[in-house]
């Protein structure tokens, strides 16, 4: 049975469910970041899924990164499945900027996060379930 | 008119063409890391494609991330479509192992890359050739 990971738990906050993934706010106030993670029980890679599923995962990757563009108007979208730490399937969706703090290079397994404080989060979840339809 | 980003171009080896992409090897023996790139001029964000193309780059993905974890056995894929340096888009597919001098991080943006003699370089793309049926 699918149990989302305990550090991705701990890591971020759940924004909604979309049909096949958890959509997660990455507790990062340096990054506007989407994670998406397929309810599917013991997957570590997209090949692993089946192909009806991959797709699904495509689709929704699409509309999370297109929310996260029109939202922030970034400079660039970067995508991710890394897994390297967390081996559950997850992807990461981040708007980046030419001016934030990590540019150009990727954010993951760089500077440590910096937590939103609540109100913040709270309005920031409202807008993505908003532009998701969640 | 599409035409290969130089710094792309610089980096890599050519292996092939799938139907969409071209395949290419990253010259850096530290990691088995193969990149796609849609032939299609002008794209700089996955959404951006129109869905067939969306669609034939997922299924070539998937192909190549399948040909690396037989080819390699490795402890697991990393998928990147990051793009802050080269805005052509491109998608990374690194086969990582957790003795690599890079594991736990991902690859991108930190380590130099340690370039293959011509003799491996044309052993590798010769297998991917192989593997990929290019």
């Amino acid at each position: 049975m699918f149990k989302l990971d305990a550090r991705l738990a701990a890591d971020t906050h759940w924004v909604g469910d979309l049909p096949l993934c958890h959509v997660l706010l990455m507790n990062d106030s340096q990054f506007p970041w989407l994670i998406l993670v397929p309810r599917i029980a013991d997957v570590t890679e997209v090949f692993e899924l089946p192909e009806e599923q991959q797709q699904q995962l495509l689709n929704e990757s699409m509309l999370v990164s297109k929310a996260l563009k029109n939202q922030t108007q970034c400079d660039k979208i970067n995508i991710g499945a890394i897994g390297n730490v967390v081996s559950q399937l997850h992807i990461h969706h981040v708007a980046r900027f030419k001016d934030d703090v990590a540019w150009p290079k990727p954010v993951w397994g760089a500077q440590p996060a910096v937590a939103y404080t609540q109100p913040q989060s709270e309005a920031l979840i409202s807008t993505y379930r908003q532009l998701l339809a969640l």
